[in-house]
């Protein structure tokens, strides 16, 4: 190792950090998601959940909350097809305005509906599709009145078994159906496109993984992204490479962030390995463009509340983002072309291991934020307020 | 190679085969379970299904005209927290007695209780505890009534993050609750306990692996055993030498028959590796003791007819129980003690590409059942009665 | 289930198959691969294997031995890097003839050079770039003298850790090296480019996945296709989906058939999952572009005399290929049209289940080849020759 | 989360801490191992390594030099089959003795004799079977001399196809010899046995898992216990719960330290996921019984200095120990107690976060080590010096 690797100085306190790292810091916002706020379950049985949202005006209430006591979730995420089906999107809009916060990701879910068992866009029969093309476009009439910024889309797609249809056809019909959505999406609202390898399909899923996301991307349009949402892929599969190279095609759109350990367990964020979403970071802060990649969550909370694990979820990215922030670039590009492994990589371990939560509480004491949002949730006593009034 | 592993004698008609093979293929029964035969789905969404059973009723003549149409599945397993809720045990009798089978497999499936959202058994909580350990035992006053044979127990319990409980004290508690319950379980029972690596608890379960599962259930008394589940297992385990190693302790009670490629996928028999699953069945015809041992299933049909599933899975087992009955020991024992490992994989794979429905076909028309099952229900037209009938 | 998909009509004997069926069957040549012949181990032994190659020549001699049993082998691949050192390419070539068989694949394996611990083609050294790439097409020179029909290329590319290189810029240049490379093949020869998702480095390897070798394929060339190793997946991953999505892009070149349980195992044919095998062949049959396609072999073999192994592994791609012909596509269209995933899954199990041994003989005898290729390597007393010749 | 849950103070310097924290930090020793410090790579190539160690008398020098930057590495493991060989047991103790360390673990690798392709302790052939025992055993009789405290057992057993042997008869074999290898371990020593899931055998290893390891270990008898590779697992297996569940058994014996991707990577500490490593000392911290545990390391270093990567191995040891003494205890039973998921997980979290490095400094300089080891060995010159001595 180098001695010049070594030579690391862990920041003391905020202050003596460079304005960049800061200013970068708080460039960096993370959209809540409205179905992240709800009861959840498993396919055995879905928690009644005493304090979770019931409705679309609670999710965005909480969602408002979250933007209050963390200062950098102003947008969220929506499910049109429910949240657009109980609620206009004027009232949508006004609740936002109300809790101070805007409307990101329009997220048409097609998985509640029978008539998609088959597949939705995937469908071999051209009405199905066009009803699930449709299901997913109609919600770009209101972006305008929502402020929408993105239409983001995942698809419970995919085959239950060997045989059950023809995988290039079906291939062939998304294509075409995702290039007319592309068509159909305003400017300045970005087109995400998410993959996913399994669940609810178990034996395949119309789009798998990001080479076949990617591919779709380029044919559909030049809005076109990928949406990469870390439970999504199969075991030891380098997620931070996927990015860099994503990023490389200038086709990475958005993150959904979370954890896991098995399957799609949509934990909270670092809950199982906090090191490999530093190291996803590590690669978006040294691309140089991860301001045009939005930061999203897909989680879900059977035993955590859905608003303090939100909260948490955010600080820790938070401070996982930061901790990427304080990478020694300089260091680490001359371990490398020295192929010191060693010293490069302490150079990334010297950041992840730098306590950044003092500088963070003085961040956002400076903003006006609470030193420790997940304390400040806790002693509001909204989340008891909410058990009672949100049977 | 040596000349005499290679000298298969592919059987070409049923006739020809000894009548020890035909006496231990007719005595393998495999019992088929009332959930099977419901509308089933994802977290996401539950797919409302035409034709599936609504009622405990409705499962169990499901159940028997499995059994009428192939002559092998007299019992079926029950969810005794619903089966037993929506219907009195009376009833249920009555109804197995018209339809020609018996019950089976009590299942108490503890999954949709709110109380056991931190653990049912393994709550820390005693009195919770309690609660759990009497919904699971209050069904063997009805064993008699039943005519049921074993007390099957699953548990949903486990932990979603890091820190969330204390392990060993879940397992103290746990082994102390099984032991309770093992001295209910009235002479003539199997108890079996299942263990499953993952779901719907992401971080741990309670009882991950046959490891943990065998402890508690020397632990718990003599007449517990362990019940494997083909999808409940990391990806890379070896499932037929687990089923070797069980038989040895004489711990292995039940099978649950199905397939998965990534998750607890509940697929039917043979969908993704029917090689495997003809390997397990190798070992347990070669232990000669499988007649002790219980096949039974845990399949979930979102995209096929739960009744036309149930059949081809009976089928499917038949098919390949039959070609592990073919396996040549001799040759087999010949080839290991050579360390001929050609040789030896040739005599399990001459087994397993032998053609056995056309024996099967002759051997249920002996005994008087449709040569082809499937077929049968197919022109039965009971399918499309069913989906006119149960909406 | 529909009625019509269940009216399969197993074949009794060869002569029953439509000659379509017959002649594409034998339009399939295997590759077979010099290095299979060798002895092999693990990264902590190399088992001394009395009777494996030794030796070019000897390599090609196993090969012409294979070739004479099946008749469906008339090229082997070769390591240039190994057997253009240790042997002149004229003398491969006279040795060839000699043995009946033809070079196919230029395989040049850098993973034997120091100078490429920190990468070949990825090295951010250009001078050790240009030296793996010379490495690389230096082989091409001989093309002629030896009737080489590909360039086939697998990468020891990778990083041990993170951070350990910029994974970003290693693939730049990897591309750049790639089009470079695609220049310099001759017309007529394939150019193919292999993934593999781990081994021998651990955290990332530079081409891991089928979307990665596609990139770089539609970079380099329109002579570059990718090369599907088997066993170069991740878990859960669907071999078959990519075959197809592959073909759709017109940029599947080359399988290298093997079966694995957890990593790389590299074992003969159908070992593990020899269903999901048939699932990939079904997808080249179906493709009606097949003929394009070459099939390889990447086997070590520890436990078994390499050379029966290769013949093992050769007779079990013909029957997985024939049973891949032998499915009714028509009925599965059709069944697929109706979303009967019973009918449908079971028009593949039919033919799976098709015991296409007798046919196979039968054919076999029609060519003047011995029926049982293995039996007839265990008989001609060649293993037990080289044993005595090859210690 | 609970108010009291969230008073987590950390630790600003190293003299706040509770005494029995840094007691309990300095008592815990770490076993380095003389093959780490060897050359290595994988089964296509060993890379040559200028400065790896090439003899015993080496590999004792560099454990000894690791001591003396670190403090807490008195024992160094050796390879019986290796070192034994090469070098008499009295000068490898003269050796120690210079180098101010002791023997710890002898380790009788089998991996590399031909006898064994098909089983050391667990072939059909009970004189292979005694030849293996007596190879294990043989090392027992210079114990004394050498100063070791414990025999510890990797077996490479295991089939590579299905059928190759019959896995009970291959259980009750390896039972058999381990009870009478575990009769001639001398009193006071450890007798560890480990397992591993595959590699080198793919299809089946005869010890996978730690219910079979921990059932063998049983049956020898009392003084055998478990060694826990945490390589070893399939993916998504819990390591830190079976620690517990071992713990509890009172058969946890010995850690192998170490990280991994996809296989057995045989990575330096914390190069993956070093939060699953925080929880697992988590677990043994928490037992009170972790001073029986003796802690070493299996690593294989291809990219990085193998002296260099056991200094930044035991570091990342010392610090991740660290980290787990300092979780307040009290805080997460009382989260644990109210079911507050969130609080719980923060408990963890917040000891793991807090930067121990500059704790670790001050302490080491009170004992007279280098406040940075690595620092040290890089400023040393050794690594250059053997770079030109060890060619």
């Amino acid at each position: 190792m180098s001695a010049s690797a070594q030579k690391h100085v862990p920041p003391q306190a905020g202050g003596t950090l460079p304005t960049e790292v800061k200013d970068a810091f708080w460039a960096r916002p993370i959209e809540t998601a409205g179905w992240c706020f709800t009861a959840t379950g498993s396919r055995f049985h879905i928690h009644a959940s005493a304090g979770a949202a019931r409705t679309p005006l609670e999710k965005i209430a909480d969602a408002g909350l979250v933007h209050r006591l963390t200062g950098v979730t102003p947008e969220v995420a929506i499910n049109t097809l429910v949240d657009l089906v109980d609620e206009t999107p004027a009232n949508l809009r006004a609740a936002c305005d109300e809790a101070g916060i805007r409307i990101g990701s329009l997220c048409p879910n097609l998985s509640r509906d029978n008539r998609f068992r088959f597949g939705s866009l995937t469908n071999s029969d051209a009405g199905i599709r066009a009803t699930a093309r449709d299901l997913v476009t109609r919600c770009l009439e209101h972006a305008d009145t929502l402020g929408a910024t993105a239409l983001s889309l995942w698809l419970p797609d995919g085959l239950h078994y060997p045989g059950q249809a023809d995988i290039a056809r079906r291939y062939e019909d998304l294509a075409n159906e995702l290039a007319q959505i592309s068509g159909q999406v305003p400017d300045g609202l970005q087109f995400l496109l998410e993959y996913k390898l399994f669940e609810p399909a178990p034996y395949y899923t119309d789009i798998p993984d990001w080479g076949t996301a990617l591919m779709l991307a380029e044919t559909a349009g030049e809005n076109c992204t990928v949406l990469v949402d870390f439970g999504h892929h199969a075991q030891g599969v380098n997620i931070p490479a996927i990015l860099a190279l994503l990023m490389r095609r200038k086709r990475l759109g958005a993150l959904h962030i979370n954890d896991r350990l098995n399957a799609d367990d949509d934990l909270t964020v670092g809950a199982i390995n906090p090191y490999m979403m530093f190291l996803s970071f590590c690669e978006l802060a040294a691309s140089g463009m991860h301001e045009d990649i939005r930061f999203g969550f897909d989680q879900h909370h059977t035993t955590k509340s859905p608003l303090m694990a939100t909260v948490q979820s955010v600080c820790r990215v938070q401070e996982l983002w930061l901790k990427a922030l304080l990478v020694d670039r300089a260091a680490l590009a001359e371990a490398q072309e020295n192929h010191d492994t060693v010293a490069s990589e302490e150079v990334l371990q010297s950041a992840f291991w730098t306590d950044v939560r003092p500088i963070l509480e003085e961040w956002r004491e400076e903003r006006g934020l609470p030193r420790d949002p997940m304390a400040a949730l806790a002693a509001s006593g909204v989340l008891a307020e909410n058990e009672i009034r949100r049977k």
